[in-house]
């Protein structure tokens, strides 16, 4: 079992430990007083994973019921969040009662997000089932939903009470969700711990899995402790994410995961700023090939400028400029704000 | 001018002067650096002040637009929340940027639960334009939004960063909103204040509502100066609520103002709490001859039975307790948690 603590303006623990989902109920017991839990997942994941849960929650003595919404991130809009509203209204959720987020990133966001906003906020916990949640969305408490303009523009800071990972969870991942994780995984190499990047270089990630979930959250725990609602440092967390946000964006969110679009996003800017001089050489070359390593794509068919369009309205705009994050060397990084008009000059298109 | 300072989390400042909307420019730029405002109002305050408010923006150098909603407790649904949004996205709102909340409670309550979690939570500013805006839910940091099953069960704690209450507005109140706000009023006095309570038998409320709308939001500071986030005494400002809320409910939230139903709301209450002994002796029947005074009712059609089975849902339940507010004496109120199933024993029917 590895515990970590992260110091929020209300501090909370991360599990991680094989087959902890059958526990589940003692740890939320250890941090809530509640009644009534209500368990939120998706058609994908309850199957799987629901009734281990509930009957772990039972066990505590909590009663118990389970909001399911149809899975994929096109569920991810308010039209679903007013159902789980209706779902705590008809089960009598109270201010002291608890949410508990099972499955990935959508549910997890989702989950949070109805907490944060139903009664002005009740307590939920994180049990992140995906590679994608476990290393990065569980932890820091941003919790959102889509609007048809682009991803989690509406959402709330709304920290989990505790987070629980069971790596196992991740044997029933379908095909491409583990590089969608590894999309992060590389992230945080990059932009804090060049050791990370080289043991990603040195080994298969699936061999060293509970490795990568311990460091991944280790490095995420740090950012956000320093920087709950992303004041500063924690727009680092955001390296690859404005190019890659765009993409999704120019896919119809379909057909390229997050990961998948946050590497090709980090490749894109990198290859850059090293021809601008910003980066240190061969950096890009080593994100290429651990991506390429990892099954990741390397490149896209949008053009530069396709990509540079669809930022507008990207969430880190603030008045007129957008933060990017650029690389140093590996795990060497900063923010670097540029005005909107002129990132086509900036980026030479 | 009156100046008070809220001490929440973020701090803020309530400015109560005649003319002040003029200024609301100057105010809004001092506590903001925006590109953009947007002035969030309704299609009965619209007319009469958005354009002042624009102007003394437009004059301190922000972009403004305006989004006007159809006026209407009715309308205070997440699909109005969701225009909002739409607009915010429509006019390139980033998270350095501002929204202006300019009308009564309704609006104020969705403009700034909007503001809370738009891009995860932008700044606002409220501007309340009724008597019940100005000296309750403007100050506190209350935001949200109705559900079918109940008023404000969607919603955050977001504090305004500045509160400009402009008296002059109350010339434009339609009808029989004036006691919509003298509701809450006489709350306070019964709360908090003997001398405000002693003052409103004395004098008529009409001729002192600069003084009343003074005493009540001082009243309101220092309690949610305390306790921001009701985990204690801010529920006192609940008096009357839970059997006004019932009544609302009961009246489909037409028909009754806010304000009425909660001074029959605490009327009866008082005089089942007087009848067993727990409040002074008379208290009752200065609370009814009060609401008299001020043209407010003083009963209803529907039975204590009816009303105490519309409580069901209501936000201040805490696991199986409701919590109420009993008055001791005029001034002086304690919070008394009721299991929800002895309800019908102690209120005897």
């Amino acid at each position: 079992m590895k515990t970590l603590d992260v110091n929020t303006g209300a501090p909370y623990k991360i599990y991680i430990e094989h087959g902890i989902l059958d526990e589940a109920g003692k740890y939320v017991r250890e941090v809530s007083g509640a009644l009534r839990a209500v368990i939120i997942s998706d058609s994908n994941v309850a199957p799987f994973y629901a009734g281990r849960v509930e009957s772990s929650l039972k066990k505590e003595g909590f009663e118990t019921s389970v909001f399911v919404f149809e899975a994929g991130e096109e569920r991810k809009r308010l039209s679903t969040i007013e159902k789980m509203y209706m779902h705590f209204f008809d089960h009598n959720i109270t201010r002291t009662d608890i949410v508990v987020a099972l499955g990935g990133g959508v549910t997890g966001d989702m989950a949070g997000f109805a907490a944060a906003s139903y009664l002005r906020g009740i307590d939920f916990v994180q049990i992140p089932t995906s590679l994608l949640s476990q290393v990065d969305s569980s932890v820091g408490g941003k919790t959102g939903v889509d609007l048809p303009g682009g991803k989690n523009l509406v959402g709330a800071f709304w920290q989990p009470r505790v987070v629980l990972i069971d790596p196992d969870t991740l044997d029933t991942l379908p095909a491409g969700l583990y590089e969608d994780g590894m999309g992060e995984v590389i992230k945080y190499g990059c932009i804090k711990s060049r050791s990370l990047f080289e043991l990603l270089e040195k080994e298969n990630a699936r061999d060293i899995t509970d490795e990568i979930i311990c460091r991944s959250v280790a490095i995420k725990r740090d950012v956000v402790s320093e920087d709950e609602r992303e004041s500063g440092l924690r727009a680092i967390l955001n390296f690859g994410h404005t190019f890659g946000h765009a993409l999704e964006k120019l896919h119809g969110y379909s057909g390229l995961t997050h990961g998948e679009a946050v590497g090709i996003g980090a490749l894109m800017l990198t290859e850059i700023t090293e021809a601008k001089g910003i980066t240190e050489k061969g950096v890009s070359e080593r994100i290429r090939a651990l991506l390429e390593k990892n099954n990741m794509p390397t490149g896209d068919s949008f053009t530069l400028e396709e990509i540079i369009g669809a930022t507008r309205g990207d969430k880190k705009t603030a008045g007129n400029d957008l933060k990017f994050v650029f690389l140093k060397d590996i795990g060497d990084c900063y923010i670097h704000k540029l005005p909107t008009n002129s990132m086509m000059d900036f980026f030479g298109v």
